[in-house]
């Protein structure tokens, strides 16, 4: 009985940590957002590829919630004397991740298969994914109040701006280019259960369903697929998800997140705070579970897990 | 009034750091060994030019005498979790180094002109230039007790196998395809005096020596060129030039050095403690002059300098 878990970072870490709690690491399968890579100082990072490496090897750091716990952030401070950009942190350790990675694309291999190895040196044992090996890039046209509308990177909006500037437009470049994954379509397929985990809708599951043939395999599995919403009373966890979600039209609430997911899962997992709307959930389409959803700790986690497994 | 100075690593930054106490910065040119050049974990090292640079910005480890003072090693812990080789210690504050070059040489600028950023970021005003931007490799055929003889690259050699083995043959691979860097030529043409500095001849200086036009141009000044001793007392003080010297058949002596030189430069400089074989010097075609060479401290090295400056 497998899971196939479609994964950005932080939320779907720590759904993904409660996950293997109760069926184990060996048939789990995590597809991961990449629309939020990028290139810093000639290296290639994936925010959401290691925040799921970091958080199931219990690595991660648990104040920042990214990069390694003991970290240190000594190579910034020469990289800042070189005139490097210091508005994305990394740490000496985490710096080690992205030159391995780095180095290994380079000398030709797949992101698929780095990923699989850097996985693999943390100990893990779930099959960890990129959602595809080839190049996509998350967009964000931002109403920057000086310079009017531009479109930049994710991480520059997401960190430099620190996502606290309005957004117009959201758009994956290279997507139409790109396939899935090795193995992707065929997770997706097989699983017993797909779950759309509680990630940004837009900039963590948007990117997944971009990949020509994701959104068509979740689809397919779609009487088998459940959603845990990342909105809870009207906002978001954690991140932008709430303000971007609004600005781009859409209602901020457990309803807006059953009308994006209803034509991909028969299920949506909304909190105890929002019983009060399962029946709007419902009248969207999609079954309406409600259960304890906020991953303080990995018991809790462990909880939501079991909820979607059931459901599924 | 400009010097020019022919660079190896360790010996050759403790003459340039007296020589820079005695005449400042801005007329000093030094032309630094890149054989020694490796490719680590997909990063490009140039340990001469580093030493140099971090040796003269006074943020060398002084214990060491390689890499940067307060470092810390926490990149290569995860680099080993990784399976990347361990032989090669690199730091953090380092790293951040080898990451920009690295980054720059991608981009496609020239070894020179990454070599001045990363001069200029460290504060310094002397002109540092790597002897050629081609690739030079400076490859060493040991005399393995295992596997018989066979060829390695220089720092597998020097670090990885710490000096401490045979070594029949010595060849800078790529050299004939070189060129000179910009302004090497040059500065070594209009140089008042031109110095051979207290390197390893074979594994130092001689890579410089293969690039074609820098022999020439420096024999053509060999009236103003004066060389440095590296031997004192029969001995190298640092590193395997003894060893090497013996091995590739030349006689590890001032005596030694002066065949090697004789060519090149009017005037070596030897120690006290070989002042009994000055005239052995003289008799191979060089002026002989005796000093306190051993560069204990800065104002040792200037001493040195001093001493240089009188000949050339």
């Amino acid at each position: 009985v497998s899971t196939t878990v479609l994964c950005g970072g932080v939320g779907a870490a720590r759904f993904l940590r409660g996950l293997i709690e109760v069926v184990g690491q060996s048939t789990v399968t995590a597809v991961v957002n990449v629309g939020d890579d990028t290139v810093l100082h000639g290296l290639h990072v994936s925010p959401d590829l290691d925040t799921v490496t970091y958080t199931l090897a219990d690595a991660i750091d648990p104040e920042r919630g990214w990069g390694l716990a003991h970290e240190s952030w000594h190579a910034m401070e020469v990289l800042a004397r070189y005139g490097n950009p210091t508005w994305f942190n990394l740490g000496d350790r985490d710096l080690a991740t992205h030159i391995v990675r780095t180095e290994r694309l380079r000398a030709g291999a797949p992101l698929s298969s780095v990923t699989d190895h850097i996985a693999r040196s943390w100990g893990l044992s779930l099959r960890l994914l990129p959602v595809t090996d080839d190049p996509l890039r998350t967009m964000v046209t931002i109403d920057d109040a000086d310079t009017g509308p531009r479109e930049i990177e994710f991480q520059e909006y997401f960190v430099g701006r620190r996502h606290d500037v309005p957004v117009t437009a959201v758009r994956f470049d290279g997507a139409e280019a790109t396939t899935p994954a090795p193995g992707v379509a065929e997770a997706i397929g097989a699983a017993a259960t797909v779950v759309i985990a509680p990630s940004n809708p837009v900039v963590s599951i948007g990117p997944l369903l971009a990949v020509p043939g994701v959104r068509e395999a979740v689809t397919a599995r779609r009487d088998h697929a459940v959603a845990v919403s990342p909105i809870v009373a009207g906002a978001a966890l954690k991140g932008p998800a709430d303000r971007m979600l609004r600005e781009l039209g859409h209602e901020v609430s457990v309803v807006g997140i059953a009308r994006l997911y209803a034509p991909l899962a028969a299920t949506l997992v909304i909190d105890t705070a929002d019983a009060h709307r399962a029946g709007e959930v419902e009248a969207e389409g999609m079954a309406c579970v409600v259960a304890d959803t906020v991953m303080r700790d990995v018991d809790r986690a462990a909880g939501v897990a079991e909820v979607v497994l059931e459901h599924g």
